[in-house]
Parts: C-alpha cells; sequence; structure tokens
C-alpha cells in the first residue's frame, strides 16, 4: 500500500466498541503504544475488523496538534502519544515536526513557524501528539 | 458561494440514513462519482436536506490522502475516488496535487513533497483521493 | 498550556448534549461569540466538563474553511464565525488568514495562496470561519 499520509502505525486490534453507527476500534502499535479509531460500523463489517486483526492506522499530519506542556490541563482528543523531537523539517510557513515514542514509531505533525519558535521545538525535546480518533482511518490487507 | 474549500463538488442527494445525532447523506455528483457526508441531523433539517436535492460538498485539501497502490489493502475511510493526476503545483514542504475523476471533477489534495516523490505523483499517473465522511461539508442554498 | 495549535479559544460551557457515543458542548467564548465542539461521552467524564465550567477549545487552522460571500447558501458545519480578516501571511502556496471576531477574538486559517487571490483575502475584508464541531478538541484545567 502507498499512501501519502505521513503516519502510518502497525498495530492490532485489541477492542472493538460497536455504537449505533459508529464503531471504536482500540489497536496497539507495535512498539506498545495505544491507538483508537472512529470508524463507521458499516467500515468494521467491510474490512472484517475484529479482535486480533492487524491492521495498518494512516493519520496525516495536519490533524496533530504538539503539545510540549500540559500546565495541568487534560484534553479530550483520545490519542495522546508522547515521545521526544527527533526531526524538525522547516518550509516558508509550515514544518513538519517528527517526534519518536518510545517504543521507536516515529509520529509526523505539521505545525506553523511560529509554533516551532513558541513551542521550543527542536530535536531532543519532549513533546505530545496529540489527534482525535475520527482523524484516524483504518486499513487492512484481505 | 465564495469559500477557501478547494474541493467544491456539485451533486445531488440519493440517499438520508438518519442516526441518533448524525446523519449519513449520499451525493451523486455530477460527473457520476459517488460521495457520502457526516453531518449532524440538525444540520439536515436546518439546511432541508432530503433526496433529490442539490448541494454542495465542501472538503479541504488537506484532509485527503493520496493513494497510488492499495496492495490488498481495504481502506475505512468512506470516500474513495479515482482517477488520474492532472497537476502537481508544489512548495517548500507541500505540493497540491489534482486528481481528474472518471467524470472530470477534480479533487485537489495537498500532500508533502516527500510523498511526491515516495509516489511517484505526476501528470498521468493514476490515483485515488481518501477522505472520510466526517471531512465533507456540506451547502445548500435557499 | 503550550499546543500547536494555532486556535486556543477560552470560553465558559453553556450546554452538555450527550448522545449513546459522543457529546455535543456548547461554549460561550470569552468575547461573546458561541462554540459547538463535539467529543465522546467519555471524555466529558474524564475531564469533568458541566455547564459553568471553563475550557479552552483549539482547533487547528488547516481545519477552518473561509467564506467571504455565502450567495444565498446554509453551510451545515457547526461553527460560523463571522468576522474580519486582521492578517495574511503569505507562504509559497498556503497563507495564514487571521480572522478578527467582533468580541476580539482571532482566528487563524490555513489556506492556499490560490483561494487569497479567488476571495481578495486581504485585512479589513468581512470573512466567516468555518469548522466542523468534530474539529474542536476540548482542554479542562484541573
Amino acid at each position: 500500500m502507498k499512501t501519502s499520509a505521513r503516519n502510518q502505525f502497525r498495530g492490532k486490534v485489541e477492542q472493538v466498541l460497536i455504537g449505533a453507527v459508529n464503531a471504536e476500534i482500540y489497536l496497539s502499535l507495535q512498539g506498545g503504544a495505544s491507538l483508537v479509531a472512529s470508524i463507521t460500523k458499516d467500515s468494521v463489517a467491510t474490512l472484517g475488523i475484529e479482535v486480533g486483526v492487524e491492521v495498518t492506522a494512516l493519520v496525516k499530519a495536519p490533524q496533530i496538534i504538539v503539545v510540549t506542556e500540559f500546565g495541568g490541563y487534560k484534553i479530550s482528543a483520545r490519542n495522546q502519544l508522547a515521545g521526544t523531537v527527533v526531526a524538525v523539517k522547516s518550509g516558508a510557513v509550515n514544518s513538519e515536526i517528527d517526534i519518536e515514542l518510545k517504543g521507536g514509531e516515529i509520529v509526523a505533525a505539521t505545525v506553523t513557524n511560529d509554533s516551532v519558535e513558541t513551542l521550543g521545538l527542536r530535536a531532543g525535546k519532549p513533546a505530545t501528539a496529540i489527534f482525535k480518533a475520527g482523524a484516524v482511518i483504518l486499513a487492512v490487507k484481505n
């Protein structure tokens, strides 16, 4: 599979919660992190998603918020992956920030150059990648 | 209507599925492609959406993933529009990819320059534009 | 709290509508504007969200569509914040548009340079920032 999504995480389905229209799929990533995806009930059937199935989670870099300091705040987004900045690739207005998780996965986030400065984003800086369950697309091999 | 959304598709409502809070609206686009949008039940009422109504579907280019090869994978996103790349407009970090669908509609996606290279995106390359139903905003003329 | 989200609005919870899986949280911002966020029921509990609680709403700039002319169209997105363009910061492909609301809040949207031209975006131009309830992440201080 070749896609433009900067983030393609390999994982295994740990739990499937079916609602009226949507389902929440809990994944454990290869490196140990957890992820939750919100997809439709129909897609669960079409893709044959059930506990134990191997999936790839796709997340576009512009969907991800980088947090460097919580300052006592709790955040509603279901996916909060803590790691360390390992690369900052800057363009004219935006930069791509690569955050390495404990398990070794890299999460890429697109942020503005202003944020790079305000948050002091540079290699070595601890940072958390935050995104909603609705930002995750799942892919399953037949 | 003048909006910054790169993608504004004209279509007609084919089906309306009402859930507890959200509704799924199935559209046929002028060129023949299909689209599904997830909006709130309230918006269905406010906009007067029902089968046969003409709507405009708005999708921002950064919400769209470009896939050039499925390699046996099925993807959960509800909107998967196959076509051919007709233009690649590159900036410092990101590029806009224009994909022409069979019916003639153009879908614009923003991807990183890395993806342009990895996927070999250039005019003439077959590609599929993928986005979630939740990424679609609908507009209806009174 | 330090995050890369360009938009961080301070507000107070006015209403909480709980659905089967998700909840809709209505906020009044300090400057008087209203916002609605769609988050999971679980997050409502975890964050202790209830009427009167002070929250910060996070929205990434690429999630926002700028509309300058409705031309008789109604749009399904739940958040539609009208104001005036106060700044246009242009890069090679994209620009950040700052829209000041009546109450003084600034909303930042990322749009393509093409849109800047097509919509005639420049300081002084009236414009509306549009985004879905699902694009909003909430943060609450303990």
